[in-house]
């Protein structure tokens, strides 16, 4: 384990602090058209917040809220996350709102063919019409719904960031959060940001850490950290886009907000205190060396073929550092072994033999992740149980540490 | 059901007449040079015809014969189907065999990098030792084993077909075969070979029928039939290669081969007699409507959107056919309705109005695979509980019979 401090686990799960408020279809009859591609646009950047239970049914709901001044507006949120989203490409006829299911909103509409879409709320039947050339259908309504309103006038806007920046943060991070650990902050995606715009983002399972680091321009320049959590991570790099625009983040409550132009990502925070991060990431290391990033991840995939023979048991290979070479080695009783060699081109840092097994998939993890990038990485070592550090030796904006196993062979 | 003849249901399950051969790795040390890409190729073919299960271990093994003389021959079967290919590529330094886990083996060799590959089995540690460049593994091998030799030599020819054909004979039928029937000839591929080279290719689930006709050189021009499971099916349309080559197909006893040169899938025959399926095609219609292909493709498409409202019910689309449109429609309590409307070109043959409802997969199915070589299809109704038959009005080579489903409106 990385971080060891003895401290309470968070059970505290927080909600998005929503107010309910009063169904507005009253007197409205909603009406608009709009192109298929721009409808299937937003309706995918949105439809993925609301819950796919059906426990409390206008949280499966999407909101549709047509508006001569403010176009299609879009809102779905499951009470941990929500997200809005609205376009002025769209011909309003009536105003008006609606609320519909959101999958079947989304199944519905993603097959249309490529024409104008005519939608109307139709208040006698109390279903959506939808029209396309000459065929047509309907969604059914929530009738009397109220629908939670996101509590968007709290949000405190705090700094921006580019979005490819963020991209990168997020995308050499989260994988290394827990899927489930009974100390919630673990996870999440810590944002770290400290005095002069420093920030980083951290995310660790205990048995591994990645940070990014990278500085950002500061409205308020003030230490703050919050951790997000790793669904919110993974919907904003799914909603992030190529254009060079900025995307701000704001606080509320317990809340974050992603926003930029027509679109706002709004989820829960993570309650606790993230663990003093920078205590585990080593400093001094009695060994360095350079490999090929392309061998070592052929090889990694090799050894990874070999299966565990405990089912219970991590997949591991252990590694033999040598002065020009390191050997690579993963066994299994029932399957076989596989040994392979990588040559050491520049001299090492540090002297001897080092014998060392770490979990195959852990180490593949940040060898993908830094493959696009670095020709060659550098893995930092100290002792047979002393955790590593690997970079991209032409980069100082990102780390990894990550634990080694004790093996009994 | 379009088949339904009172027919004892034929459950005997066959497996390949195979006799047990003494191990015959005795005396020999297998030892042979090969390219990466070559022996994958090899390797491809033939594992998957291994047990995937470990109820007898032998049948989980990939055998491995290399002799100067035949170069590399690999073959594994679990019983029902049987593999053999081999390969002159190959620089054999000692004949010999060997036995090994064919899933294991596939795992381990697939990643390989390409460079030449050296196998060799070590006698005193029944390890198959695999060298690649500095870097080496071993496989486990199976000792004292006795494997299946299968029973090539009562194989007696047929006939031989095109890939070509064959490849679109299976992709157009083989859907239409049941998945599981208590009469298991349902759930194969029906071969009928008549006088004068006449070969129909034919599945059914009783719902549904495919039939796709060719004439072939015949060597033996005696009519016969036989019915091949849908695994081997699939399993022959996954090695089928683009070659002019012609594969041949041979019977003996219960099982039927596959073979051209350096290549042979055997395969257990399902017993039964299939019912006369010329008897389920209609040959007469009162009413015939030629719809634009990819139009009913992407209409049936968004049907399939709308869920059964009862998750045991089949999930159905009701057509009307009128004299210069089709109204399809889709209809559910829980979701909402579609309703399209397809144009009719030429004119109808038949008159009035007819109502009637498939099941929209099956319907989809057919649209799916004739989409790709048909602008439009051909309808040919009779009546509202009629069986429908689909075709391309281009070609009569193929027919698709569709049983309507009865529903409440």
């Amino acid at each position: 384990m990385l971080i060891h401090k003895n401290q309470a686990p968070t059970t505290i799960t927080t909600k998005l602090l929503i107010k309910k408020r009063k169904r507005m279809t009253e007197g409205f009859s909603m009406k608009f058209m709009i192109e298929k591609k721009d409808l299937l646009a937003i309706t995918s950047m949105v439809y993925r917040a609301a819950s796919s239970k059906n426990a409390i049914p206008v949280l499966s709901g999407l909101l549709l809220e047509s508006d001569p001044d403010t176009g299609l507006t879009m809102t779905a949120t499951d009470m941990e996350i929500g997200i809005r989203a609205s376009t002025a490409k769209i011909e309003v006829i009536e105003k008006g709102s609606v609320l519909v299911n959101a999958h079947y909103f989304f199944d519905f509409i993603k097959l249309l063919p490529e024409v104008p879409i005519f939608i109307e709320l139709n208040q006698e039947t109390a279903q959506l019409d939808i029209k396309y050339g000459r065929s047509s259908g309907f969604i059914n309504t929530y009738r009397d719904y109220e629908y939670p309103a996101l509590p968007l006038k709290k949000i405190k806007p705090c700094f921006t960031i580019k979005q490819e920046v963020l991209k990168e943060a997020l995308k050499k991070t989260v994988f290394a959060a827990a899927t489930t650990h009974f100390r919630q902050v673990f996870t999440g995606v810590l944002f770290d940001l400290g005095e002069g715009g420093n920030l980083n983002v951290v995310a660790s399972d205990t048995h591994r850490l990645a940070r990014y680091s990278c500085t950002i321009k500061l409205d308020a320049p003030e230490p703050l950290s919050f951790i997000i959590p790793t669904r919110t991570a993974n919907e904003i790099l799914r909603l992030l886009d190529d254009s060079p625009e900025e995307i701000n983040i704001g606080l509320s409550n317990n809340n974050v907000s992603f926003y930029r132009n027509n679109f706002l990502l709004l989820s829960r925070l993570i309650e606790g205190q993230y663990p003093n991060y920078e205590q585990v990431i080593p400093r001094s290391f009695s060994y360095k060396v350079k490999l090929d990033t392309q061998v070592l991840a052929d090889t990694l995939e090799r050894a990874r073929v070999i299966p565990s023979d405990d089912k219970l048991k991590i997949q591991y290979t252990r590694f033999k550092f040598e002065e020009n070479e390191v050997e690579v080695n993963s066994y299994s009783e029932i399957m076989g072994e596989i040994t392979e060699v990588i040559e050491i081109k520049d001299p090492v840092e540090g002297e001897g033999e080092l014998n060392i097994s770490f979990n195959t998939n852990y180490f593949l993890d940040v060898v993908k992740i830094l493959e696009g990038e670095a020709k060659e990485l550098l893995i930092n070592l100290s002792s047979i149980l002393g955790p590593v550090m690997i970079v991209n030796p032409q980069k100082d904006n990102y780390l990894y540490v990550l634990v080694p196993l004790r093996t009994s062979n």
